[in-house]
């Protein structure tokens, strides 16, 4: 029993060593300071071994259930949830997936209401190249997101959005569209807008 | 010197391999991949350890404070906060509490506007058998939520939800109804709704 | 190769010894059981580390990105953002960052939606003292928040908020004013209010 305390309590040292070494290292070359395991752990090397796109980063700190397929030069965001579990989610590139966004590809609002007698809903994802999700957003199962859209930050995503959107709010609506492309690209918002 | 940064640095690789290891396991058995403290830690035996019910699981990454009772068949997601410090936490059970759920019995609006000077608010939350509560969202000190009720995602609850409710937005508003129980359970929206 | 695997096999039981002996000792003094990290790693040490003000503390699971100042006596929950990267974020004293909030000086919206070619936007957020950020609340690039402000949990800050205002929602509206400091601070909402 003692031997164990003293190994555990040894290692509990040599984390506290080693997190202080790698924060010292991150502070120093990137003016970064990240929880441990997002700290400890290459992003674009875990994307590589997911599969996904040349240039793709995912942090550490990413939760991903199922089938989930990713493009080139994507940022992927700590504190996320990528559930390709009901049916597949599929990501472009040039896309931001900033931090807290959830998306979602299957619920259990039935399995929970019946008891545990009805099953989860199921419905795939698809994200087009070139979108960006702002924080903390949810997008929910069998919603298609096109090309060149944004989602502001802390929207609810829970119907189809076109190319070219700019949408927001919980329910998302239409705000805007973006024109233009590359460094034409622009944000136009609707007059009545927020 | 050296010796720390010898025994940090194979930490550090044993760390990444125990992590590669855990992780092409986690992705052959259930094809997910977790953060990793999710991927390291059982969640049924964390659910066991913390005396909730049966079939009940919580992943590593919920953080718990206070006093905190949670029912059987309950799915308790990660990046969640339950908080039962301001007088207790009670959820029932076959809920599904969704990543990124936040549940608080205390608030420190006071505490802070008063640099300090006022305490917190507190006030109990119940949460009956039965219920979803949507990823991403806010439940305030002081809430009761009912049976069968379904809060949909990115909500801020603010208020009592009486047994079978549909809900959301922030704050949320009365949506519908969920009708029936068991297999016979549906979920019917105000014809004016979303 | 069963060398390593048996050392990685090793570390994995240490590392559940370590994580169960931390987790007793928090639910025994605090009543706490925290995700792995946010458990083992002390949180005012962190804030001292960072240069943050006396009394200030900051979870393990908060990501900071470039340059961050806090004052003294301020509390920073778990999984938040603080991005300092476009401009620098400055807090104030005696704040409380609730769980799950994320402050940007950056967006990446142009980035994504012309394919790379241009560039984040960038400005940077001061947040006075005395002011609670609720749960879960998004804070855009560029935005001033004043002292003794009150921003309910799940809302979207997208503009500067004088010093005293209580808002909420996304995109957040004005709901009352903090009348009175000390231990006469008082919330006081709209007539008109939720």
């Amino acid at each position: 029993m003692s031997d164990i305390s003293d190994t555990t309590s040894d290692l509990s040292t040599q984390l506290r060593l080693l997190k202080e070494a790698r924060d010292a290292e991150l502070r120093e070359t990137y003016q970064r300071s990240l929880p441990f395991a997002d700290a400890q752990f290459d992003r674009w090397e875990r994307a590589r071994s997911l599969g996904f796109g040349e240039g793709t980063s995912i942090y550490d700190s990413s939760a991903l259930f199922g089938d989930v397929a990713v493009g080139k030069n994507t940022w992927i965001g700590p504190f996320t949830v990528l559930d390709g579990s009901g049916g597949g989610l599929t990501i472009g590139d040039y896309c931001s997936i900033s931090a807290g966004v959830h998306i979602y590809t299957h619920d259990t609002v039935l399995w929970a209401v019946s008891g545990g007698v009805q099953q989860a809903r199921k419905g795939r994802v698809v994200i087009g190249s070139n979108s960006y999700i702002g924080a903390q957003s949810v997008i929910v199962a069998g919603v298609t997101i096109g090309s060149r859209c944004v989602i502001a930050a802390n929207s609810l995503v829970n119907r189809d959005v076109p190319d070219g959107s700019i949408i927001g709010g919980t329910p998302a609506r239409h705000l805007g569209r973006v024109e233009g492309e590359g460094a034409e690209a622009r944000l136009v918002y609707d007059s009545k807008g927020a």
